[in-house]
């Protein structure tokens, strides 16, 4: 067992957009907002990469990406003029979502696969809480959670790839940076792992036109958890 | 799920007396070595809290239980005059017996159990990759991993404990720290946290003389993990 593979979270083993979706359309209803609940989970999320970049580059210090979630929730309600319906309480139940996302299907099959070849861990901008609860609702079964936390810094900062692996007692190149994002690829190659991208097409719906295809010559491509699984099993 | 349980695990979840010494049993045997392997276990074992001492109060930097107990070996063989036997490779296939060590019989189940009742984590003083290794080997499936290297100090420091509820979005008082040492509970109860006294008479052998019966009004006395989950259980 001389090999770990750590996980991109958000979009790579989770359908993010559905489950916020769903749980902002509940709160919706009740209030009787006709915002589209899809169109506000993408105006949540378009805020997420500027808040972290406050912190990786603007001198912000860091704090945990629950805290992110929730700065950006106000502010989203805010920007759609539908602040005054959601009490405090009201918006740490929507920050929750966050928690209590879907699984693509290949996810529990696949992670299952992976285990037998080597320890498996998040390496996610999540806070280790969120990625311990959002792991017990979709059911991920890790050996240990590392990733933004452990090196008080998000990705794609270098530092996050290399406390992660030295966390997990590997050399970098004995870890497997698994992904359906080539940016995080990018990052977590300069910093000596290998890398798997998996193509996740609809993590920003039908209409999604990034991380369609994987753009440089990653250690793996794979279509799901499953075929990576076969493909790393079939060279050991 | 609004409650942590963190556990010992070096004497409350497994037997390291019997692993240890089962492992320099055979290291023994190849060397035509008579010296006893519980013996030998049990010296290896006394430098462990000294060890951890010059770093909690004599102001050494933290270095990982990986590396305090490689340098307690050594000293072991030489202590016994066995140390020319033994080559770094040798030494270090020994040092390994830490993360190869059988769990007490009710720890399976038991540890089922409390999933159903919260979370659950190891807060020992082993690393994250220590405990992560030794959890494959013995079967435990944590939710996360905390402990000493969260805080970069050994228990009873009281930050370990500290530390490790933060890490997983706990408030100390919902926190269960489990342990079958008494010493663990009064510095966990310090901090803050609930306390878990789970009798195990045989780690340190037959002649066992600690920790026998629980020294204070702990917040639980179990007989062991599934006495502890149905107690809990019946005051939920």
């Amino acid at each position: 067992m001389n090999r770990a593979f750590i996980f991109d979270v958000f979009g790579t083993l989770v359908n993010w957009r559905e489950g916020v979706a769903t749980i902002v359309a509940l709160a919706f209803k009740e209030n009787g907002i006709t915002v589209d609940p899809y169109t506000f989970a993408d105006a949540w999320r378009a805020r997420y990469d500027p808040a972290m970049e406050r912190i990786r580059v603007q001198g912000r210090s860091y704090v945990a990406l629950d805290v992110l979630h929730r700065e950006n929730l106000d502010a989203t309600l805010t920007e759609f003029g539908i602040g005054n319906n959601f009490s405090n309480d009201d918006r740490e139940g929507l920050n929750q979502s966050w928690e209590k996302l879907p699984v693509w299907t290949d996810v529990h099959d696949g992670l299952d696969r992976l285990k037998l070849l080597g320890f498996v861990a998040p390496c996610s901008n999540a806070s280790i809480a969120l990625s311990m609860r959002l792991a017990r609702f979709a059911g991920l079964n890790w050996d240990s959670i590392v990733g933004a936390e452990i090196a008080q810094n998000y990705k794609p900062a270098r530092e996050v790839y290399l406390s992660s692996c030295k966390t997990l007692g590997f050399e970098p190149e004995n870890v497997v940076m698994v992904a359906a994002h080539n940016a995080d690829l990018v990052a977590a190659r300069l910093a000596g792992l290998q890398t798997a991208f998996v193509v996740r097409p609809n993590e920003y719906g039908a209409a999604q036109t990034v991380d369609l295809i994987p753009e440089s010559d990653w250690t793996y491509v794979a279509k799901d958890l499953i075929d990576l699984a076969e493909q790393v099993k079939s060279l050991s």
